[in-house]
């Protein structure tokens, strides 16, 4: 693909205390970066704050011609709709219609872990890949799947809900009210909660996390931190982490068998080596058909917080782009 | 669509004994028929034989254009090759270029269970619907899924063996040598070994299935008919055969959200109405999000035995088609 | 036995918040009572107030010969020591030989659990049993098993913590720690975590348990409430209560083969119309070797908060008949 | 206990397709043995050739002067009625006294798994313990429990079906009809299903393991054989078996809180090491209330094939001795 910096879009992040924005060029560079607060409780001056940072950066890269934005909660297949938000008041609203208005460009507005996913895809560790699988381990675990070269959003903009799928039945309580979804096993939240849990069942065993925790409630850091210095409890707690991770895997893979799963988000990123071993094995142990199909590659994220941005401003690329795939396709 | 019957494709589906073949028009219809007996030891009798279910039917309508074949199997991305087949010596078998070369006239390869959820996807339960996933019960579950207006076949030709979904851990073994696959809890060898087995646990309880067996080893039609005489075991056994059946739709909506599930094969045939209440019941017991998101319509499937022929010769118009729409898409 | 009223103990029961002792004959009938408020957070004024009970009642009755004490927690196999207490301070305590040099009379301990059950077994609805299982129904699971006889105490006085059998693999957790334990499927607390997660769930459905709560936090009271009045979510929580009950219960059997199971506790008071047939239904669908054996009837308790009383007043009776029972055996 | 030879009973062990007899004195020392072959498919022929080997052993140790037998099946509280054998057709059948009205001497009968418990809780590794589970890991997973000196025989003599408590639900299919047995997940039976299952699901993985069973359908010793050689796979199932009898003697501990566990059998026997390591991590990982109670030891048994002859043996002479310790005990 020649492209050349005329072809520019800005891509803006939405999180829950701030906005991230960067004006992406066609190669997933990001040439410009803008920044606003943000007041989760006040969905009128978010909308205000996104079109401050998109004014910011065309004052530097009058050329942009798009807009791509990303936000977490479901969205329409219009891509214009903020069905729900989990974290802003924001049901059924056409968010992407005012961006529009206010901006004065085309505007398309993405789930984040989507759009997360989607730079991954095009400018990471999905380059190349037929299909992807992309997992965000943080408080949660999010997901994005790519399939045919696009992004699966679903009927409802609710696909992708990786986090709930049941994984253990009448398991774990999950936030959202079901029992052994796969997020109550393999999340941050999940590895504080069984450490808690451990920590009373057997104190003394627990005693290196406990130390790690310092007299605070444990969270899944002092875990990790405990695990590095060896502790058999804490490096037992993210095996397990990693055989839930694992298991859920091969699930997916039985779903959208895809060329490559890139796990994500935090915990990833500060203890991906801790739990991905013990994922890959119990992938493998779980996956059906070995031997008679190919494998996808586990592997951390490349592409870290800029990811949002990145795929964001790339999303508002992709119809034209994807009409062009399909033409080369058919043409085959 | 503006079509007329001068678009005539052949579809052809090859089962385990026979081969059936017909020609389709744009509309779904089938024109014409044709059979041949196979032998599924014999490779090369059953290549020879699609060629000549085609040749028969072209000899009727000479403007057909295109074939589409549908075997059990993994397909590659290319659609030509068929990389392994469960009953049939293919591994890695240039199918498609074969019988093209042998018919003279463009072939696709596709799943069976593809085709037969095309099909159904193009002009039966999922018509108009965004995305789809269809289930087969019969001996095992087989399945597909429709998302973004195409079939997910994976980057390997493995996607949507849903059968094998983890659905217990540590559950009942699988013949693909796993444990705890949805096809172990929710297929007719499933429900066939449960009543076996309960027969054992309670003789006296099991009676009315014993009696439908009548001295035979219990199959799934025994508890079936059974159930159908208000026997509270053979029913209790459906209402678990649904229940599973939700348990693993409520996962397969948290990863494509489709709009409809369509439940097809032999089971869902005769005892649809005895499961399906229960898998709706257990579906919306077990999704995330209730509330905040659309909910699919499960239903039973509409076109039958013929949906493999009919999503067959309607795959082998899929490319132009596609490229079509996507058109649509970024125009508007 | 032929017994005179000559034959009188006094048992006294350490709760939470009192102590209610009585007078009691060697049929099971309480003679008289008397009652003292407690203070958990004040062990010595605990041991006081079991002491004026005592005197209180010997005032009364003064043939009384001896007294038996039951409280929760871990009792040694010398019924004289408190192992442990959940909730007062003791640890390793010579509660006995402390209480009986202040009282002057022969005391025994006895775990408030299996002094309920001994009741029942003697006066209740074990009379004439061989073998009995009591599970009592409160804020947690607890029990007590009754073989060939005699209380199963257990080498550490911790026998009989039923409510800890693990019931599901990496289910839910425990207040103990621990994963899956019986108790955290099946009481009042397992009942009220389901029921609010349920309501997040599925709000809609949960609206006549939330109606119950009156915008209180749900507790398992709501959601009888809401059973009585028909509500189908409600029945369908308490009809898994019942269900998880039952599959406790069958493990069990298999471990100590009662001739009855006594179900007590404050849910089975209120409740166990609305548990019992669940449990009865999943302890037969899980029961191995049905037909090959007899099965334990499943009934509710007969005695109430009394219980706790007759029982540990019949324990302080328990060596020498027991005695005498084995030599009847041995000269049979 | 001052005993001396003169007190010597003879203990008689029914076999599948042997009878094995010996003159055992009061230190459970077996001074001679007596074997006869047997048709399981003739009662009467077993009944004849136990007499012969009571009168063989008679002829040389005229002084013995009870007689106990040992044999698989349900035994009457009585413990003279065999209720149900599984492999001989006895169905109540008063085996006791027609074996006393044969030989001439008091007759006990005892089941075989509690025979050889009683005589590791008199004579091997549960001397001196107040508490004790025999496990005996050989095709099935058979039990026993001593509580208050005495066997749990339960109310219909099925007490301590511990390979049919369920450990996963809707798990493992079990040869008695129920599902997640104990039994169906630790024992020579479970593993081996398990291994052939692995080897479907990866036949790479499994080479070691097929290479050991040589072209044989893989049997128990086959993984034993290639975990001794280092492989890995063959490992895993080993830890894994260790993993869920760990499991079910944690629930096991909370029932009956023994002061040790004795696992013997064929199994423990070739392959105890392999497999006690992680039993004894998975049952402290899932013990409740570690810290607060006693644990118990989880050894291999002492006393072998001789173990049902020494138990049956004793057992004659139980009902004097008990009565003498409860007297002791009422005296203390």
């Amino acid at each position: 693909m020649d492209t050349n910096t005329a072809e520019l879009t800005v891509g803006v992040d939405i999180g829950g205390t701030k906005i991230a924005a960067g004006v992406v060029d066609a190669h997933g560079q990001i040439l410009a970066h803008a920044y606003r607060a943000t007041d989760p409780h006040d969905p009128r001056q978010i909308e205000g704050a996104v079109a401050e940072t998109v004014d910011e950066l065309r004052s530097q890269y009058p050329q942009v011609d798009a807009v791509g934005v990303a936000a977490a909660g479901f969205v329409g297949s219009d891509r214009t709709t903020m069905l729900f938000a989990p974290n802003i008041a924001w049901r059924n609203h056409p968010l992407g219609s005012i961006l529009t208005d206010r901006i004065g460009l085309p505007v398309v507005i993405e789930n984040d872990a989507n759009a997360a996913a989607w730079a991954e895809y095009r400018f990471g560790q999905g380059r190349g890949a037929d299909s992807m699988v992309m997992l965000t381990l943080g408080t949660g675990l999010g997901g994005a799947i790519i399939s045919n070269g696009q992004l699966i959003r679903g009927s409802f903009g609710a696909a992708a809900e990786l986090g709930h799928m049941t994984i253990v039945p009448d398991g774990h309580f999950c936030g959202c009210g079901q029992e052994g979804c796969w997020e109550a096993y393999a999340s941050g939240t999940a590895l504080a909660k069984l450490a808690r849990s451990v920590a009373v069942a057997d104190p003394d065993g627990a005693q290196a996390i406990l130390a790690a925790a310092g007299g605070d409630q444990i969270v899944g850091a002092h875990v990790t931190a405990a695990a590095r210095q060896g502790d058999p409890l804490a490096t037992g707690l993210l095996t397990r982490f990693g055989h839930y991770l694992g298991v859920g895997i091969a699930t997916l893979t039985a779903v959208v068998d895809p060329a490559v799963v890139v796990v994500g988000g935090g915990i990833a990123a500060v203890a991906g080596d801790l739990i991905l071993p013990s994922a890959r094995k119990s992938f493998l142990d779980n996956l059906s058909g070995r031997g008679f199909r190919g494998e996808p590659r586990i592997v951390t994220a490349d592409l870290g917080n800029d990811a949002g941005i990145i795929g964001a401003a790339d999303s508002a690329r992709i119809p034209a782009r994807a009409a062009e795939r399909v033409l080369e396709g058919a043409a085959r």
